[in-house]
């Protein structure tokens, strides 16, 4: 079959099958989930067969033994896997919320209320699990979802998604609910993004190269899940000891991750009580420190930073260090190479909270508090597709309500408009 | 000076103003609001004086009558367009607002504050008007704006935009919160599209032509605000009376906006009883009829609808009219034909009425009233922008909370992540 005719049988099966999900009632949805972790659970052997061609292809094309260990499916990784579907049943379906509601004077009665996307499709590198993460989220909040994984996982994600396809026949859904796209064609990838008749959004999740192949060939909207390079404002007003602790928690807790922090900014009047000892901390926990020149005239034995320094995200144990004058050139320096991920201020003076939460453009600005936080779990949500870097839709950690739109409902009794 | 020294000038300054705007308080934005209206109905001579060049191009270009009655100005459109000014001033503005809070069990306050969404692109046709009424929404909300009008309107764009710039100055907000494009060059619209370092958002309005090459070459996220292809349908169970009264108002009065009804659907069983009033009624009022064949078996008169028609915006006194066997081939045809905009069910039986409302996937659907009232200020926003005919971010009228996105403030007393 053509690639172009393999995507639009994809699409169009997808479209369909949102139709049925948007009014699927919860309890089908969660028993589909439910058979989806028990499938999984009891097919681990098929699933590390499958896994291991991935793996072997992987060593023979000499990837990194960091992203062979992100490829493996271990019998606990599978575990999980199911443990997270059936964490997704417990969790509220927000389809059917009625969001507002008010009658006009004219006695129309205005109803808000939330509905499924329609089809969703993610596009992520090659880890396995975000194939049933992913494919979960949007079952439980009727969508369609069309996956599309790295081409290095592609056995395993075939792997899963039969598991996942069972389920949904089993269950008595429409199995085009969940597709996954089983070529690694590029080219489907670029045709599916002009479907825009039939996809109502696209996320893309991995790095800038993949992000921004999406954003430049998509009519399709994009919720784009991009880079987090992650301030943390040492303010001459806060309390040193809390100070040292949230960086350090920041920069080395899970340092791959978008909320890690990758620089610290130190107000001048406090930089020499601070940085000797922060510095220390640092270098204890492995961190390379790459310093601006006021930085160095304090920590002398630290590298320079250079200017490709500060709009990085290093995503290890590196942290560049910045000594500024004030606040203001604080917020400057977080607006010109932020990415308006996560950035905090430590500070036990209000204005000057006040002062960077107001003007600090990023989706969750904290006080007195580690930017690690930014996370749907840790926000309340329960889960999370990703984190939106994004302004439009969704901001932040995304979680179910977030994988919604809505619609109104109107009831009169014979109203017409004058 | 080159097409894209222009543009980046442009949205540089936009990025600029949009900081300082995200912060000006709700009495600062009235009072340029305030003086936006006195400069228009102060200057209405000159505001004439330029309309009247662009008037006179239109008539050596053999515009059409409908489309230089559009772009006039006249001494009542311009008190309107103050009056339009003077009346967003008494809205409630929507930055600031807490629209979630709570506090996690570490005891992290997470807080989800209403905000601009920054910078804001409105891409429109020869309609000056919408250069104020664009213009005042986005100020109101803290926005900065980048807006493209028609090139027939753009020396009234221009002078409009000199009195909305002056009140800018005067007030002491910074004069690139709002700006026009002052050249017609398509190309600088090719380039605007591509700047999603610095514009948030695209709202394009206009035609089919105009809104799909926005699509295409934007890498900025677009919300279209697209064609309404609305139908009105009218179940076996429906009060006869009033469906002719609702189809009639939803068709003629005001039969060239996006929410009058473009396609009448009857259930056989009351076909014969609904269809000779109703055309009778249609007739009077100038409606063109195109029917199926079996609405021509009962109207033997009325003109064959082609296939051409079901998906077709007329924007006139023409009706579509197709007789059903059932409540699921009005649905399907709704999905098959339909944009997603508004679409009413005209029925007593409330079984019917859910399923219609469930299973109908637009803006905005009715049950017993004229899809006419699909507008920001019959549905209470107090104002719009346009009506979104897609499904994130905004669906159906967008007013001021659409023009706003949100970020998470988050405090604590020193919480790290575990």
């Amino acid at each position: 079959m053509k690639v172009e005719d393999y995507i639009d049988k994809i699409v169009t099966n997808a479209k369909k099958a949102s139709q049925v999900m948007s009014t699927a009632s919860s309890s089908l949805k969660n028993t589909a989930l439910n058979q989806m972790a028990d499938n999984i659970t009891c097919n681990k052997a098929a699933l590390m067969a499958e896994n291991e061609k991935d793996i072997k292809a992987a060593e023979e094309a000499g990837l990194s033994s960091a992203m062979i260990d992100r490829l493996r499916l271990t019998d606990s990784r599978i575990e999980d896997m199911a443990e997270g579907i059936k964490q997704v049943i417990n969790l509220t379906d927000p389809v059917g919320e009625i969001m507002e509601e008010l009658v006009r004077p004219n006695g129309l009665q205005i109803k808000k209320v939330r509905v499924p996307i329609g089809v969703i499709t993610i596009i992520y590198e090659s880890r396995p699990n975000v194939t049933a993460d992913a494919a979960s989220l949007c079952l439980k909040t009727g969508n369609a979802t069309i996956l599309r994984g790295g081409k290095e996982s592609i056995h395993s994600n075939i792997a899963i998604y039969n598991q996942i396809s069972s389920a949904l026949e089993k269950t008595g859904l429409d199995k085009n609910a969940i597709q996954v796209i089983e070529t690694t064609d590029r080219e489907a990838v670029d045709y599916l993004l002009k479907a825009d008749e039939y996809v109502d959004l696209v996320i893309p999740r991995g790095g800038e190269g993949l992000i921004r192949n999406v954003v430049e060939n998509s009519t399709i909207p994009v919720i784009k899940h991009y880079k987090g390079v992650c301030h943390t404002y040492v303010d001459e007003y806060a309390d040193l000891d809390m100070a040292g602790n949230i960086c350090l928690n920041a920069k080395v807790q899970r340092p791959g991750t978008c909320n890690a922090m990758e620089t610290m900014l130190v107000h001048r009047e406090i930089a020499e009580a601070f940085l000797p000892d922060v510095s220390k901390a640092m270098s204890d926990a492995g961190v390379e420190l790459r310093g601006c020149e006021k930085s160095r005239e304090i920590l002398p034995d630290i590298k320079q930073a250079s200017e490709e320094d500060w709009p990085t995200e290093y995503l290890e144990k590196i942290l560049s260090v910045k000594v500024v004058a004030s606040i203001d050139e604080a917020i400057e320096h977080i607006t010109n190479y932020g990415s308006a991920h996560s950035d905090a201020i430590i500070t036990e003076n209000t204005t000057n909270a006040k002062k960077f939460t107001d003007e600090v453009d990023s989706s969750s600005v904290y006080v007195n508090a580690s930017t690690r936080f930014t996370d749907g779990f840790e926000f309340g949500m329960g889960a999370e597709i990703g984190i939106s870097t994004d302004k439009l839709h969704a901001r932040g950690p995304m979680g179910l309500n977030e994988l919604t739109s809505y619609k109104y409902i109107v009831y009169g009794n014979g109203q017409i408009r004058e």
